[in-house]
């Protein structure tokens, strides 16, 4: 009935959050641990009935609300959502029926926006209400992904935003027949006063063919609110593929990097091969007309599987940091591999239609140099960062700073799609590199508003791609619906995944000390979740029938494994018996003797281990293996001392002969730390700003 | 030749930038004191010629160093601009083409995003450089435009994004004559095997009618890059105008509210209307065809006055309190009068042709009805966030919490825009509600999280408004240049600022003690710099030839202002004999014994220091006026602790009768803390996360 307070001193009151009242259906909640704050004697428990102890009493009443703030906003909807006739009345003549058009589109996009934002409110409060109860049935990935159906169903079938819109017939001018439609139609209107205006009309993006039946004598919001897929490309993925990146939990990564790579590239070749082989028995079995080329970007596509929920469940269970690292490794880098395979194949498809070894080889090549080009570039651009975060003074502005590194991690997106390269790759690694080096060199202030400003960000696009996958089921009309190609593709990606994952975790075992056991590599075929990037490239193209059967087949899977392999995996970890909780984590880090560095925990001194680190090769937390070693060595000795402020500088790591060099290369910071003092800029002002100036953000 | 260091002891190491060298010719330079760091007898100077302290020697090789980036990506552009023509070829038939031409336009897209995105990144150099070397006479913001006047040249006179693509003249189907132009058009094309493929044509925004002459026959980037007026009315604006109410330094600001608000409403009107009557004038006497609520219309949105520029030389130069107050009060809150001025003038052109005195009244009332009504759904909806955070325990997971926030700022523009209020001013006062109440319920992540976010944000949107606007003087084609229209302006709008600034400091100073100085009055004259606004108002309809000519006026004045007023601000304050510098604000904190809080200084105790002046009204920072006390009182008494955890709480302010009430809307915090103890929350986990799940971001 109460909140709980404890008064730990006269100069500190520890505020707990009132236990989680347990619902006696969800055997899975638990309290949390009442003993926390209590770390001093005076202890005075204070009862307060106040407005939210009494609100927070029921997790049900929680969820009500939240479903009332969601029905409001449904009803706004459908009340503000009719957007008046906009016919042009013929007084104030095309003027102002120019102005009424304006006002009636920026209404429809408001809308819109409103609809998609209140969603994301009701996400976060839901989110919120799910990490306070501890639900664990459902994970807030699946209910966002319930969400969006919801509203989906809503935009189809109730006529909000409907908006009269005219349709008309043409043919060209001169009667000449067209073999392909041209981007841009002109059409004469007799305006006012008796003259012939022009208006220019554009083929609509898309470009797949109206079917004769579906007349656009209405436009509605549900129309409006499908998005481009350039949106997902362009702005939504970068900032989480980027993060995944910038928050890597580098150390167990790194000790696990050789398996991680075996997966990633082994894995989800193996993967789409054997997707598209197995389909392709299925669908040849049901008569269904597919080319194997399209049934391999279909494999392809599949294969990224996705981090967020499953991790989000280990995380929580706090399971044992070598797993957490080969399902979050695997996740985060197939992305990338996914992208490259996916256009690859994609781009082969376009140039012949027979299987050759000179087309499979030279499509092979294509892809190392796609993916190598794109790693490379990306993480050039990243050292360059590091470097002008080195060797300027630009961290006394932190807003500059921290507009900088956002906005040349974004190029380094741009630039590889431009010099056609796979942006996705380019964006992890720069992120990966980014973390590395710039992260030591930016000031405190940056450090913490680049890294939330990306967790920001990355959560806001996640929220919103898995709702729009959910409202994509009823809106827009490039899916196609068939429930004998969806099971086929759910059995069938259960089988590639398991064609690879026991395998290849034999093959690791080999030389892996200690092994991956059997209960891990059940929980790594389980984790295969689909998401983001999946839907991403399905939604890309859908100009044919069967490129619309991709997609819907994509949203299917996204929906089933989000749903049950997410809502099933905090049961599967125990039924595994896989071994979780503090006590886990606790032997690892005994036996390693090296705490794991946390991500977002990153200090200006981290340089610092890596010198201890550098010093003790026993402790070396890398695999064993002859190249990563090499790497590493090499990262220590002249990486680190080149692109950040890391104290045993190139004038020591390098030999003698390149010292001129060496010293230009080595910042004043490094010259004078040999012991590891604190430093700290002496800045003019302070870092607070008092408005919204370019002046005073800089001060 | 060498950067200054000083060592400050064992534990502490100050690194001083090293001195801005001089250039001769630029007599306002100063450098850095050298005196700062030296706190510490044991002082050690290590001359070390490292590689940014070489490259540092001259502020012209850094500039160089800029420019050669700059031209570096003008390279760039000119070479990888060039699209390959996407012509469809007849082999691999629609669908093929389909793909190649969804190719096209995405790296269209990318191009010009990349164009945009190192635009800033040479804007956000070119500012720290600035910053750096102190530059006086050209601010960033005139940089900024320049910057776009150089990329719209480019974007024009070379042809970069080359496109070839096709346009069809066409007339009805049935041979109808069209009087007004339809939505849609459909296209039969003949497709594969002989059946014809209908393809949907869309009218192209903008809506404004092409002028023959001009040919589409190929499409170039500069035409893509020319952006929808929705952009900046729903992306770009909004959080621009809410970082300038979040971030209102409250004290100096609530000091002058009564100057400030007549200034703002009665000063603005009269702008608009004197601007409307001048420029009437001069069109007649010239023969020029302008309604005169066309010129009432420019004369709304010509009167948004834009703080950045001259706000950053009044902060930088450290301006006296009180003037500085004056015109950013001014200038952030006539934004918003002029955009509901605007639209009520625009509303009223429509209904009919006649002045008279009742559509006067009427519109009068509009003007009072949107305005009060956008206000208060703004504050409401920020007083509703201030409860949700108040009453929730969502601060134990700050990325919901900042998301929430970010998530309902924007959702009062949003339903303001549905209900036909005014957004821009709906998130200028939820803004100024947060900061006044929600900021407090805050954890300390989101805190600085949501401050940090938004001027980022904002910063980025500034630098890319002001880059645009010297774009889209050579790109897109909505602009008509007539050289004495925008002299005329120029000479309206310098007087029709003077016939408010100066009567209206009369008027106050009858009451204010001490007065508004003559000197003062001036400088008021000469801030009045227009800006984003005003461009984003007259860029949002462009329809007739009028409306084209009043956008290039706009973006004229916006040129000249930004580099002339913004150029001579800083010498404008030494010629008018301002007070500045330390000791201008010293004096002023001696006479009020209060120490101004400063913006982006808040703490969870700055509701104690509301105590401290409740309880001694001796120094209350408010005008002395009636209502301004009465709602000072209000707010301490009343909303303060409805709505925060300030101390004294409602149980203590409530007459005694209302106890059961007051004791449910008061916070266990409020209770516990009659003395002022520093509080935290107990949350379990660590603020810092580990990757981008979802659950992870939570704990």
């Amino acid at each position: 009935m109460s909140g709980r307070f404890v008064v730990l001193g006269p100069e500190e009151v520890a505020l707990l959050p009132p236990p989680p009242l347990r619902d006696p259906s969800l055997p899975s909640s638990r309290p949390s641990s009442p003993s926390r704050g209590r770390r001093d004697s005076s202890q005075t428990s204070i009862s307060s009935p106040s407005f939210f102890s009494s609100f927070s009493l029921s997790s049900t009443r929680a969820m009500a609300g939240i479903w009332l703030l969601l029905g409001a906003s449904v009803l706004l909807l459908l009340g503000s959502g009719r957007v008046s006739s906009h016919r042009y009345d013929t007084n104030g003549g095309l003027e102002a029926a120019a102005e009424r058009r304006a006002e009636n589109l920026h209404r429809l996009d408001t809308i819109i926006l409103l609809t998609y934002i209140t969603v994301l409110i009701v996400i976060v409060l839901t989110a919120w209400l799910f990490k306070h109860y501890r639900f664990r049935f459902i994970h807030e990935t699946g209910v966002t992904l319930i969400y969006g159906l919801f509203i989906g169903i809503v935009l189809r079938y109730f006529n909000i935003g409907l908006l009269e819109s005219q349709t008309f017939d043409v043919v060209p001018k001169n009667a000449t027949t067209v073999n392909e439609p041209p981007d841009y139609l002109r059409l004469g209107v007799n305006g006012d006063a008796g003259k012939t205006v022009t208006f220019t009309y554009e083929l609509i993006e898309g470009f797949f063919a109206d079917s004769e039946k579906k007349k656009h004598n209405e436009r509605k919001i549900e129309q409006k609110s499908a998005f481009s897929p350039e949106l997902f490309f362009n702005v939504l993925l970068p900032p989480i593929i980027f993060y995944a990146g910038y928050s890597l939990k580098k150390r167990s990564f790194f000790r696990n990097i050789g398996s991680i790579l075996l997966f990633v590239f082994l894995g989800t070749t193996i993967s789409c091969i054997a997707t598209a082989v197995l389909m392709f028995i299925f669908t040849r079995i049901f008569g269904m007309g597919f080319a194997f080329q399209e049934l391999l970007f279909f494999g392809a596509l599949i294969s990224a599987t996705d981090p967020i929920t499953v991790l989000a469940v280990l995380n929580e269970k706090n399971v044992e940091a070598n797993l957490y690292a080969l399902i979050f490794g695997e996740s985060a880098m197939n992305d990338a591999v996914a992208i490259v395979l996916a256009a690859t194949i994609d781009s082969y498809t376009m140039t012949g239609d027979t299987v050759d070894l000179m087309g499979i080889l030279s499509a092979g090549v294509t892809f190392v140099e796609v993916f190598v080009g794109s790693l490379l570039l990306g993480s050039i651009i990243g050292c360059l960062n590091a470097l002008l975060t080195k060797f300027t003074h630009i961290s006394e502005h932190p807003i500059l700073e921290s507009a900088l590194f956002i906005l040349i991690s974004y190029t380094s997106f741009l630039i590889a799609e431009i010099v056609h390269l796979t942006g996705i790759v380019a964006v992890l690694f720069c992120g990966i590199c980014q973390a590395h080096y710039t992260f030591n060199n930016l000031s405190v202030e940056s450090q913490t508003t680049t890294k939330r400003f990306f967790q920001l960000v990355s959560f806001l696009s996640e929220a919103f791609i898995f709702c729009y996958i959910g409202i994509s089921v009823f809106v827009g009309n490039n899916q196609k619906w068939n429930i004998f190609f969806i099971l086929f593709a759910l059995i069938s990606i259960t089988l590639a995944r398991a064609v690879y994952v026991y395998p290849l975790c034999e093959l690791i075992n080999l030389q892996r000390r200690p092994p991956i056991p059997k209960n891990y590599q059940h929980m790594i075929l389980f984790s295969g979740l689909r998401g983001a990037m999946a839907f991403a490239l399905a939604d890309r193209n859908t100009a044919t029938e069967n490129r619309q059967t991709i997609l819907a087949t994509t949203v299917a899977i996204v929906l089933f494994t989000v749903l049950f392999n997410g809502g099933l995996a905090s049961w599967m970890i125990d039924y595994l018996g896989i071994k979780h909780g503090e006590r886990a984590n606790e032997e690892e880090r005994a036996t390693t003797s090296i705490q794991p560095d946390e991500v977002g925990d990153y200090t200006t001194t981290s340089s610092h281990s890596g010198v201890t680190i550098a010093s003790t090769p026993g402790h070396n937390p890398w695999d064993k293996a002859f190249l990563p070693r090499k790497w590493y060595n090499f990262d220590a000795n002249f990486m680190k001392p080149l692109l950040t402020h890391a104290t045993p500088s190139l004038t020591e790591t390098l030999p003698s002969i390149c010292y001129p060099l060496a010293k230009m290369l080595t910042s004043d910071r490094q010259l004078l730390s040999h012991q590891p003092l604190r430093m700290r800029y002496d800045s003019e002002n302070g870092s607070c700003s008092m408005s919204n100036s370019l002046d005073q953000i800089l001060s």
